[in-house]
């Protein structure tokens, strides 16, 4: 099994941070974005859809799309479980990663690759409208997840799971698309001191 | 357990098509969208998203987004899986079902969000060339899943799953946002003649 990987993509991080919290290590090997090494025939033959991560298994069968790596992760591996423990856990968990990915990772991508002026070669075209409405969303959603914090210590309940690792990278994300997480977001920033602390930030 | 439904909406739709699917049957309670029920005080303390479909269990929780209710409903009516059998089928399910909903779902919704007039009151502001670009996109993803569908029976694999589902409810989306089906896709038109006629597709 090995991990087609990038430095710098929030996708990869997360996939990274999920091995962290498992404790499994996958071999990696990076794949050169700025030099467009995904874009080219060789890997359009793994991922289709051209992007990274992808895990790769022993006998050659590759999987694209975060979800999908990190849910195969968690069945391998199902402890300590990051999906949550039960169907009705898991139901909250899979609700609050996808209020997460649709209303604050998707948008950070969005103010990102439609926004940076580094991103004009690989986002064509670029619409700049775009990424101005998706900055103000970005910061509402991050509001509302603020109050949300405000009555639990994670993303989606008592303890940590998948939900915070999305929102975790998010933010992180945010230096890149050039928005400043707002100073009066108390409860946003104590869980993300706390997140950040965590070892498995580091990946 | 109760179904906060509406009528018209995909992603509704595609928690009616996987129930019908798995032979379960929820009673739904329909939301008036028009009407912007979905937009008031007394909606957001059910989906602080102020989004439908909502699967609202007996002891009152409340279970929001389309995949996350879909989840649900498999682990607690596993017969007949509608998301793979083990672990390795159950990845390439979610791979399929994320590459048809960022592929092809959210395009087809972003071209009706800001390209149809009767949604200006709704999708503030609504942003033309996004719609524009999405456009192409769609058609774009949906020439290449041509090509896929030319290769196998369903969408990810040799049998009916969720992500056929999704790429059903995102064709069928396509007469709302204004985007016609090439003639010349006719291994997708073949797939999409066979799944229109499952019983389900009425849902």
């Amino acid at each position: 099994m090995k991990l087609l990987d990038a430095v710098k993509a929030p996708n990869p991080r997360r996939v990274r941070i999920f091995l962290a919290e498992k404790g499994v290590v996958v071999p990696s090997e990076m794949v050169d974005l700025a030099g467009k090494e995904h874009r080219g025939e060789r890997f359009r033959e793994i991922n289709p859809q051209r992007q990274v991560p992808v895990l790769v298994l022993d006998d050659g069968t590759a999987i694209a799309e975060t979800m999908a790596i990190c849910r195969y992760i968690e069945e391998i591996h199902p402890e300590p479980d990051l999906f949550g423990a039960d169907p009705v856990e898991r139901a909250k968990v899979e609700m609050w990663n996808r209020f997460v990915e649709l209303g604050v990772f998707s948008q950070v991508s969005f103010v990102f690759r439609h926004g940076h002026p580094g991103m004009a070669g690989f986002e064509v075209p670029q619409v700049a409208d775009w990424a101005e409405v998706n900055r103000g969303r970005a910061l509402e959603q991050l509001a509302w997840l603020d109050g949300e914090l405000g009555r639990r210590a994670f993303v989606a309940g008592d303890r940590f799971t998948v939900a915070d690792i999305t929102l975790l990278v998010a933010v992180d994300f945010m230096r890149a698309a050039r928005i400043a997480l707002p100073e009066d977001l108390a409860n946003l920033k104590r869980w993300y001191a706390e997140v950040s602390a965590r070892p498995s930030a580091a990946a």
